[in-house]
């Protein structure tokens, strides 16, 4: 049997038509103006994250990674609903710190910061997660400035990595953190410092769907972390095991058992508890809280036959949702979801191929798919698109319009 | 032996660092005030063009496909160098008509043209290159909303395919032109319709390394636009057929060879002459033109070692070229060729990975490459950049500010 999409209920269908937010697709479409765009809907972040709220450990802190859809109404509305915010760059810390955010609950990852984003975080006093020892020596400089002693945490590149992991990043030779072995000897160092040490940031890989790998992974993290407490210049306030939970994609993919990562994060905290009361232990999630209640909508410009295959031509594409096209990681082409908006259940259905107006035969949403049988003004919805889909994209290919975002 | 990359001779080397423009690399960084930044080099493009007009029959049109680089002062520098653009969007055909090249000398090409592309296209008098019967239709609608008849060539799709091309675009079903052998009925409709006929245009593929292959294409396209000029409603005033030459980018890949290209070309443009000399021949090359005379660089934040690997991390990344990074169509990561651009000849080697500051391993500009031993400051080079570099990019991913583009 040929595998099959995991399937989407986030969405309810009204008239044949998908809803977002509660208002008919057609109708939204109508109130954005113009297509393509991206929706993102309020209602299906806050329950996903209330769900996480109730199965997870009482104390746990939950973050916000902001890289996976960092348009600005959208982390606004995250603000009160997270205990932090990850941010990556110096742009997404502007994002993060506008929310209002206390800064000490805003981290700063990434292998390639600049001094200038060094400063900036410093003067802003957010949580620097130190990628390397020239880092944590950069940092400092900064730090006595400005007169500041920098907030860190050091990242640490474990021995182990993530199984099943979409995206390993951790274990072996990697550009992300400091080799666990090295970690003592940077610690000594930082003692030295005028470094203000709040703990560790580990992250092992992205996009899994295995509760048992993210479970085994998270255990992990916590023991290392309390390895290298010991040789820590002051005691472990933050310990941040990453995220890494996968939203399924492509057919055959199932959503995460997430009672059962629960059930290991509840044992896990537990170790740390009897082990450092004091540290404060840190989910990180991006594509988890926002992926599934996005959606990539663009418009039916023609129906086309070549040798008998039909194309769906639509004004939306690879320069807007390039993971859709596949061409952002993955090895081989497998489709994402992929729906006709506006007829959801009723009328005829055929094997279609959707494209986009691009001059590439790499402009591909949906490569012989079964859908309903599209016309001109239809819309075709792309689903699971609310992280790494508008900012992954190269919206200025060809010279087309970039697509509009609303969250509703 | 391990595959190499073809040797790169198009920009000189002063005191061990890379020239372009007669400008030594470490100063046009000064000049431009921040880094990344692509570089693109007038000489290299206009020696290209020469080169091209010296070999290629007298008589050929040479057009220049905006969508391989379409930085405004690059695409205005070429206005009068060449004889015509094509153009893939409403965004390209304002870049095209700001140069004051005739709208008849512009060709709009792409599978999804939207009503209000087709209405400026038409206002501004291009020639539309119409992808599909519907699009024919529509064409006409705008025209006589307007009271001006729209200048049209109907693009093919062959039966015949582009042997060895990177990216085909042609043979069997396609999103891309009318199947040939339903040309003919379309031609009969155009006729009844208020269309300004033109011709065809034959576009089968891109990036080819092979003389052979791209002659063989050209002949077979001008004989099938021979074939089908029988059912036309006017006399063939323009027969485009494509571009496709190809550039050396990964090891084991050598120049086209672009003397055996001239020589088939200028036997296939007999072949028209002959039967059709009012005929305009026209060739569309856009990453010929470019990619060679163009780099990217970024600068070296840090050395870092991981389990004895050498990382270089710097300041730019798969944000800004997205190819090099290997996720633009590529199946296998292959490198691009890359060096240290002030450390050009001397000084010890090393082996490195070069990545950018993105928090994803498919961040890398460069995976376990011999390179000159770098230190925090200096100049990475990726060369081969002028072309499907900045606008193929997802520059926006993760927050970072975009790059610079100067052409010297």
């Amino acid at each position: 049997m040929t595998p099959s999409h995991a399937e989407l209920r986030q969405f309810p269908v009204l008239d044949d038509c998908l809803q977002l937010g509660g208002i008919t697709l057609t109708r939204l479409a109508e109130r954005v103006g113009r297509t393509p765009f991206y929706a993102y809907e309020r209602q299906h972040i806050q329950s996903r994250i209330a769900l996480l709220r109730e199965l997870l450990p009482p104390g746990l802190h939950l973050h916000y990674a902001i890289k996976a859809n960092p348009m600005p109404a959208l982390v606004q509305m995250m603000a009160p609903m997270v205990d932090g915010f990850d941010v990556a760059s110096g742009g997404e810390l502007k994002t993060a710190l506008d929310t209002g955010m206390p800064p000490a609950r805003i981290s700063f990852a990434g292998p390639g910061k600049s001094n200038a984003e060094l400063r900036s975080a410093v003067a802003a006093g957010v949580v620097l997660h130190l990628e390397s020892e020239d880092e944590m020596e950069r940092a400092a400089r900064v730090g006595e400035l400005l007169g500041i002693a920098p907030r860190v945490a050091v990242r640490v590149n474990p021995e182990f990595e993530l199984k099943y992991a979409g995206m390993k990043m951790a274990g072996g030779a990697r550009q992300f953190g400091v080799d666990a072995e090295r970690v003592p000897a940077m610690l000594r160092k930082l003692g030295r410092l005028e470094l203000d040490f709040f703990g560790f940031h580990l992250f092992c890989g992205a996009q899994n769907l295995s509760a048992k790998a993210i479970g085994e992974a998270q255990r992990l993290c916590v023991e290392l972390g309390l390895r290298l407490a010991h040789h820590a210049p002051a005691p472990l306030r933050l310990l941040n095991i990453g995220g890494g939970f996968g939203v399924p994609y492509f057919p055959g993919e199932r959503a995460l058992d997430l009672r059962a990562v629960a059930d290991g994060l509840r044992a896990t905290m537990q170790t740390l508890c009897a082990a450092a009361p004091e540290t404060q232990l840190v989910l990180e999630l991006g594509r988890y809280l926002v992926a599934e209640g996005g959606i990539y909508v663009c418009r039916v410009l023609e129906r086309k036959l070549s040798h008998g295959q039909v194309f769906v031509i639509t004004d939306g594409g690879l320069h807007h949702h390039l993971a859709a096209s596949g061409n952002f990681g993955q090895v081989i082409r497998k489709n994402y979801p992929v729906a006709i908006g506006n007829r959801m259940q009723a009328g005829p259905r055929e094997v279609a191929t959707v494209v986009g107006p691009l001059c590439t035969p790499l402009d591909l949403l949906a490569d012989s798919m079964e859908l309903a049988r599209a016309e001109p003004g239809d819309y075709v919805v792309v689903f699971q698109s609310g992280a790494y889909g508008l900012t992954a994209s190269p919206t200025a290919f060809l010279g087309h319009p970039p697509p509009l975002e609303v969250l509703v």
